[in-house]
């Protein structure tokens, strides 16, 4: 395995998920304040999620990102492809268009795709349980999109989810699933599409190492997010854990990662009641430290 | 496919894991006394949980079981097999041992395995963050444990849990994981070794179908448990459903099971602070109910 890149004397590849500091003690943080504060602690990538981009305008967010000289990790998100009815798809359709255009003007390297579950289940009544059939929606929203995302230059990546989230956010749940769906669309693995890998829900794979040298080898690792898997976890959306505070090896996935060639950020991305009850100040500091001392 | 049994005029196939009413309304519910409500319900299996057995007395409990005709569909649980010393790996040899003893007792047709995790995560600080040198425990105890049962005709069942379990209570976490063991350890497969498909655990698999008609070929499939995933899901343990109540496809599941041969029993097991508040009478008749209708 080739040497790992040193993280622990400073922090040029770390990135902030907006999300992970969205509302501090209740109030949601402006986008362009967080911007601000990331660039005060040297910190050159974000992610940012499109309802944050939309508050804070998308000029302005694409201002004030040149302005830091901030550049995207990429860009949260596109997807949710499942649908119960004709209006439902064209929704979904339009949309993603949109952010794809949003992620064009943001400079973003690629668009992540979160694909949807059940049709419904997200709010608490899905329309039918045939999870197979609302795989092959997903198949071919992606399919759509990836002629949208090729004419644009924009890469798809898609983030297989933990399977916790299989019925209500993402019937995509393993890598190895994620991996079979780019070549089939993408057979040529020409950069068109690829992979988010999120420690949080790929941690428990026994297949992970075997399937990110998969993906290494048809140049399809996109992307790396992390956090950490708290035990307990008390809450299936929002107890995710601060690097260093769970069970899952964060230095060896990384290392599993640049073997096979991957050199891009290291992008934290915490949905934690916990840690929006502190301020972001507080929450972008401990980024930091964790980022050198425990990725 | 050949036809599915008809559950819907009565409820031969029917079996209640006792966790299922294991405390209701606050009180512990006696074994003995759910093995006669079960009875009295034309409930013919069971599936008890050693702690259960150890109140009720293990010879009470079997001379119960025959005064009603009840056999059990499987018995609950060995495994647990990850340690951080060697006293830790004796005690689990130990209580293996013990508890296909009383498996045999009970005439059991398997001894059902949930492997366990990192080793202390149950407990909340996990000894270390090597999901692999667990999985490899893993894989050496069930192998000691196999020599024991193969002089006991005992059959082995490993449970795969569901990946949000990974940390705490089983490192193994699909079907094929399991199957890849099971073919490790007992390339004949001579019956001695097999799987459990509890649906809360796989339901959401890609490669369920798949890893199912495998695991018929091999004449893997000793056990199916049945309950429902609920959108949303509050508590990662104790919040799954009745059946027909979530989203899984119990009756294409159940489908592929016995287009692979499985004539078993499909066994009820519910962890759930709802379905616990209510009395025993009621989640029993129930669960009949459900069987009939949804499964």
């Amino acid at each position: 395995m080739p040497t790992m890149r040193d993280f622990s004397t400073d922090h040029r590849w770390l990135s902030i998920n907006t999300a992970t500091v969205r509302k501090q003690r209740g109030v949601d943080w402006p986008l362009l304040d967080i911007l601000d504060a990331c660039a005060e602690r040297g910190i050159r990538a974000v992610s940012p999620w499109r309802d944050q981009v939309a508050s804070a305008g998308l000029r302005a967010t694409a201002a004030r990102l040149r302005a830091h000289g901030q550049v995207l990790s990429g860009y949260c998100r596109g997807g949710m492809f499942t649908y119960s009815d004709e209006a439902g798809r064209q929704a979904a359709r339009d949309d993603n268009r949109r952010a794809l255009d949003e992620a064009c003007e943001l400079a973003a390297p690629c668009l992540v795709l979160v694909v949807g579950g059940l049709p419904g289940a997200l709010a608490g009544q899905a329309a039918h349980r045939d999870i197979a059939g609302a795989r092959e929606q997903v198949a071919q929203g992606v399919a759509e999109l990836l002629a949208d995302a090729r004419e644009r230059s924009m890469p798809l990546a898609i983030e297989p989810l933990h399977p916790m989230y299989a019925a209500e956010r993402a019937c995509i749940n393993t890598l190895e699933q994620a991996l079979d769906l780019c070549d089939t669309l993408d057979p040529q693995s020409d950069g068109a599409i690829g992979v988010a890998v999120d420690a949080y829900h790929v941690w428990w794979d026994p297949k992970l190492q075997q399937q990110i040298e998969r993906a290494g080898r048809t140049k399809r690792l996109l992307a790396l997010h992390v956090c950490d898997w708290l035990t307990p976890t008390t809450d299936l959306l929002n107890d995710r854990g601060m690097m260093g505070d769970g069970v899952i090896d964060l230095p060896r996935l990384r290392g599993w990662m640049e073997a096979q060639g991957y050199a891009g950020f290291s992008e934290v991305e915490i949905f934690s009641h916990r840690w929006w009850a502190l301020s972001g100040a507080e929450v972008l500091d401990t980024c930091v430290d964790r980022h050198r001392r425990c990725v």
